[in-house]
């Protein structure tokens, strides 16, 4: 294996405390008490389902972060959250997702994980996001591929094929790095390895809804330097 | 502005003494004696033409690196160096771009840069010779923005439209910095600013074919500390 590609939301990104707080600060400034968890995680579900396998038959008329405005359109009404302000509304789709916080474990493995391996994000989410949560959280990647400028999002085939291509590498050369099976077995579908990294926190309290890493996975970690271990670099 | 993209090939890495060395070495294992740095400016020429505005009426059907191996070929034929082997060869095409030196006064500018500005790499070079030469000069770009990842070349007005797109911003937002007029003026044609920035060897000895920044530019700087003083940096 010569790249790790690294699945960015949910993997590196905590993006259900930033939405979570988003929601509730909104909610607070107009006396509104909900389930802001679950709320945010409404949004997850639902900007997902708007970008996966986006531009499978016709090309993608929207990046990830149109997803998130159009799902948090449909999250206020249906949630009577109508008394939002146009600049509510921007502070939880654009402000929020664009200053997410990194996991605690992955910035001091990163720079380790990059004297060995070309180390590439490798995500669904736009570049803007990536470029923006990396200066925030002081991250450094060695490339940004982005479903973004693909064309074909995950779980597309097209989308890991291209993302070897662009590498110059086979796909047995590439890693994918992600706490989904989804997206991991997709990869090894096109040939790629494949590393299960434990996020038991990404949904909150409420629990991820798949967590279980499917066996067919190369590696299986219960955090970053636990992967680090497995791929034989020493952590302190 | 808020982002800077930065031609790499060039104004970021000294090509002329990568290739002039690979040409050379190859050619003393060989016991030839050529004009190598003459036949490492013409390789450039060549492979710049099979590269620029690529994609204007279909998709592009190679990247930079199949253009250094083809011009390679070129340059071998017509200059009786058929001794060279195949091990020779792809030490010219493919070793020597992906280990260019960087120009010594960049590496310390680049992350006062990054504290203030989106930092890309906006390249007709390959996604991988970046990702190489970032790792072995110790640099790290915000993000790398191929136009093989484009699919339309500089200077086509869609490569310039496309990186603004990516990045969310307007092109008067982004500012193209570059020692070639002919990358600053289709950059400007698109709304970009634009700060031409001077390699007065970037050719060798030979010098540039077109040093005199049009006077159009946003900002005109000698090297990579002046562009930060221009910009308003603090450099030590």
């Amino acid at each position: 294996v010569k790249a790790l590609t690294f699945d960015t939301g949910g993997t590196i990104l905590d993006w259900h405390t930033g939405f979570s707080d988003a929601l509730a600060k909104a909610g607070a400034k107009h006396g509104l008490d909900q389930d802001w968890a679950g709320l945010a995680n409404e949004l997850r579900r639902r900007s997902l389902g708007l970008t996966i396998n986006m531009g499978e038959h016709t090309p993608p008329e929207h990046n990830h972060d149109d997803s998130h405005r159009m799902a948090l359109h449909e999250v206020i009404v249906e949630n009577g959250l109508e008394a939002f302000t146009p600049d509510d509304y921007r502070s939880i789709w654009w402000d929020a997702p664009h200053s997410l916080e990194v996991w605690p474990d992955f910035s001091a493995v990163l720079p380790k994980l990059r004297e060995n391996y070309i180390c590439a994000s490798f995500t669904i989410l736009s570049y803007r996001m990536i470029i923006d949560t990396a200066k925030k959280n002081g991250l450094s990647w060695d490339a940004v591929l982005s479903c973004e400028g693909i064309g074909k999002y995950k779980t597309l085939p097209e989308s890991y094929q291209t993302v070897a291509k662009f590498l110059r590498l086979e796909p047995h050369e590439c890693c994918m790095v992600a706490c989904h099976n989804f997206d991991l077995d997709a990869a090894k579908r096109s040939g790629f390895k494949t590393a299960f990294v434990r996020r038991p926190n990404e949904w909150g309290t409420a629990g991820p809804p798949d967590p279980e890493p499917n066996p067919q996975h190369d590696i299986i970690a219960n955090d970053f330097p636990d992967l680090a271990r497995q791929l034989g670099i020493l952590i302190n």
